[in-house]
């Protein structure tokens, strides 16, 4: 159940309060929201005084849920603003990870060609086996930043565990925080404490519910700013890496208050199918996309199979204005 | 291995061939197609002399390979064309199950003033439970006829098992094998007998590997005219009742020459999303749709809870012209 | 819920009444069983003067539950008696194809030294290829026939479809329903109105739930020898060829009324692991286990992989008896 | 693939060589081993001349495979010894998570009694939802500690991320990595720095050669001392928690060198499975177990549902140690 308190509370009050009745708590617009367990269904006895304004909610889906607030939360970063009233379906494009400054260059001068101003890259990469390239680390998070500075781009990177959820926050606009990562306390701790966009991608073994539960970890914490990114669950098929979820987007769309990013490179696996899966997302009227596109998918250190050639990449982008239209949106 | 034998062979020379040659066989424009296993690389010597041609495929995905043949089928019935170069996507609709004349009127109705050409409903239902309506049988298959003879409709109807498959060659136009009847040799081996169009629905457990060899038993046998139809697989995820799987279209896209049918119906099991993943099929470039419509979806005596309302589907009608067109298609 | 009608009622007399009440029903002891839906949760009015016992159900598992007849089963055959208060776990073993009579030659060498009496081997064989071995069919099946003659083994082989389930009912002692073919209703409906054991094996895309309603299909036909079979379910691991569903067996023997058969052969897909898990079954305290074993392994014409050699089956045997014993079964 | 330098090499050098030729590496009785990508199949050139020994692996399953080390790897703490030629198979049981001193207390009874030497109990527990039971934290380590220092257990408990680490290898004798965490680099970094044993469990959506490849980032950073732990994948299975995958077991058994420990209650999460489970690893031939019991599971915060009374646990040691038996091992 989730309170709104009446106005003039001090956070001493609010926190003696919150204590007592075991209640997550932040403060939003001058006023605290305190969240209690879903399964409190009315408004405990000591609260009722303070209490301005209650919502009771199904299940520990709570501050992201619709019975919370029935329309999309509005996020902005940088140029950009999604959900809302916006209609905007945000495109966010780059490699997936960064491995050079000239890389980074000619990827910047693709993005600017199609106006494209959100960048992603990898510097601290989850990889599966310790035999293999693990990303540039801090020296990539700065190459990174030298793009935004020289070029304007807001910048989209993800944290792979929390020894490295510092410096993220310090160099990104967008913290993104990986499939493997879904369930790490300390990072979702931590970017609750933050009000930098929070990406959080779901984890490909993770339920819907445990998803958007992860997602209340930032939500309680403080953080309005939490955009959830399907990439695809793992399922018994292997000739595609993941499976794009689309059924469990209607359910997201349906049942929660937080825009929706969707990753098809990561679902697919394979450039052959990138383009086909991102017109399906636009066509849903979700909020944003994030591609992998490389100016040598061949020679690239990590995800050589789905990245995009820069070409290919044109090609899908001229395409998403007309669906993102006939949906009632557009592309940003 | 597939070849193409010269084309005055006799059929008593093509069966002795091929029992020979452990192949299986069908006639196709006046020549004899050989099949052999896919571990088979190179022309037999002893075929050699009757060969024309030869097609040498990765797996015993053959006759449906792209590697065979590098567009997609054109498929027909009624006044309906999918496939080749028609860029058409066709809507079937209707209800899960024919339950009276009376509703079968209703969709009739429904149907001609969206100009829909191609009815769907269900006589016999394959019901987990044998507590449960299980169809109408015969006395289904005779109403369904009734519409297509008084509005001119084709029929879409899905046969259960083994001991109706005669009855549904007799009465529909199109002939829906389940979901959970895909591995069905009895109902295979006969679909490979006629030639009407035959709809291979994905077993919700299957690979795309099985699911596109079932197909071969079909065309194996002599019908080259089958299409695939994905409606969802089986997930941890069971706040929806399947998972589409938009990754196995794309790769059934691009390594099969089968015209593609999507049901996002069944995949999504709940009205609120059908509207959106149909959308999202559309934006891929498929064939058709298939989904389920009732005039009044809460009495329905199967699957209640995903058909759309009359007014949920002429609201989806009118935005899936503009989405068609935006990727070089037209809806028929 | 499940009726037991009172003893002097006719056929003409039970089956209006079944059809007047929408219920299943056939014989047992002389007296008439009804089972209505499962939401039903009280006595109709008009069955209650001709009732003399009922059971309410949770869910459409009703014949087969637990709140029906709280023991397993005893199903007997041949030589062999499972469930009840035997205490026996049955070894059924063979190779996964019946190839020539040389082949199960050797196989009934095998199982008389090791004092085995049941016998395993496909006929008709639900292969996903239609390019590869499809079994022998009739011929296979009087090859079995000929070994139950010639050695007193009983004889378990697999329907296919329901183009074939006469000729198994005809020549097997066990009718083996497949995993491909659970749902199957021409077979399900078939196999109710024999009383020859039935040996149904869950899909690998099946919940428990709709495996055991499979089950009721055949119950509620009048068939009271169902055994279930668990043979492992399709998941995202595929270094194993399925998962062998063990916490699955656990929820069967808890809440269901009918034997347990395990399939680890099949399962696992290769014979390394095919001794442990063996064991790991027998441990649960299962009434029964189908292991395949070849000659030669090898060359095998089907599942070559996993197929366990004579040595290695006779290794196994040796270990089996002390693990039933510790928990109070013995090996038959 | 992986190379055993000649011992009188210097840190110096060996970190030189490490650098040039890409290759993790560790020193293991006074000779440097180095790791280099599974791809290199000869010794590079620039190592031969420092190069005792070496080893080709099929992939990035390296040090903890096979190929590298044909048996079992001997792990030792407190009072047990696991793995090599021991054939001890270790119970290590406790309830979910630390509550109180009081139940600690009541759990000390209980394995005094039974002859049980290792403790498991949660001090962070990495909930789903941020709206229960987070666990006590620090003071539950302390609990945990106190509990050692008293009767001698030894303790596992589990790390939640990587802000954590510190303090469970501080307090703890195993440090569990949950399923929630096995992919997070900051912890199994940190983990290969210590020498103390590291219980890997395995993530309920990871493949088994992910799960075996994250031993391998403890393997390399030099901490020999790591057991695998399977507790259950998901499927779409929901009757049951998750499904206890033995056919991987089997997999792990052959073809790595890792001892193996058993989690059945969270792979079942009912109570009523779990000795039969737990019957069934045994039989398996595995080297642990871990088992949730609790002095009355109604009342635990958290996991209620699947741990053991003290009775159900007395009745399942009981059983345990015959299986053992007739495998060939013994219940430690």
């Amino acid at each position: 159940m989730i309170l709104q308190l009446r106005q003039n509370i001090s956070h001493e009050e609010a926190t003696t309060l919150a204590v007592a009745n075991q209640a997550a708590f932040f403060q939003e617009n001058g006023a605290y929201i305190f969240v209690l367990s879903s399964s409190v269904k009315a408004v405990p006895a000591a609260l009722e005084a303070y209490t301005d304004k209650s919502w009771v909610t199904d299940s520990d889906i709570q501050l992201a849920s619709k019975q919370y607030r029935n329309e999309v939360r509005e996020v902005k970063w940088g140029k950009t603003i999604v959900g809302g009233n916006t209609g905007n379906t945000v495109m966010i494009a780059g490699p997936c990870s960064v491995e050079s400054e000239a890389q980074l260059e000619l990827t910047a001068s693709l993005l600017k060609e199609l106006n494209i101003n959100n960048m992603r890259a990898g510097a601290f990469k989850p990889r599966t086996s310790p035999y293999t390239f693990q990303g540039l680390g801090i020296d990539g998070l700065k190459l990174l930043a030298k793009m935004r500075e020289k070029y304007g781009f807001s910048i989209v990177t993800e944290v792979r565990d929390a020894t490295n959820v510092e410096a993220i926050i310090e160099y990104a606009d967008i913290i993104q925080i990986g499939a493997k990562s879904m369930y790490d306390h300390g990072i979702l701790k931590r970017c609750g404490k933050t009000d930098k966009p929070i990406l959080l991608k779901r984890g490909f073994g993770a339920t819907l519910q445990e998803f958007v539960q992860c997602a209340e970890f930032v939500l309680s914490g403080g953080n309005p700013n939490v955009m959830l990114c399907e990439r695809g669950i793992r399922t018994f098929e292997t000739k595609t890496r993941f499976t794009l979820d689309l059924c469990g987007v209607s359910y997201l769309k349906e049942y929660t208050n937080l825009p929706l990013i969707l990753d098809p490179s990561h679902a697919m696996g394979y450039a052959y199918g990138v383009a086909d899966l991102s017109r399906a997302c636009v066509a849903m009227g979700i909020d944003g996309l994030l591609v992998e596109v490389h100016p040598e998918p061949k020679k690239a250190l990590s995800d050589a199979s789905q990245q995009l050639t820069y070409d290919q990449f044109r090609n899908l982008m001229q395409t998403l204005q007309p669906i993102a239209n006939a949906v009632g949106r557009q592309m940003v």
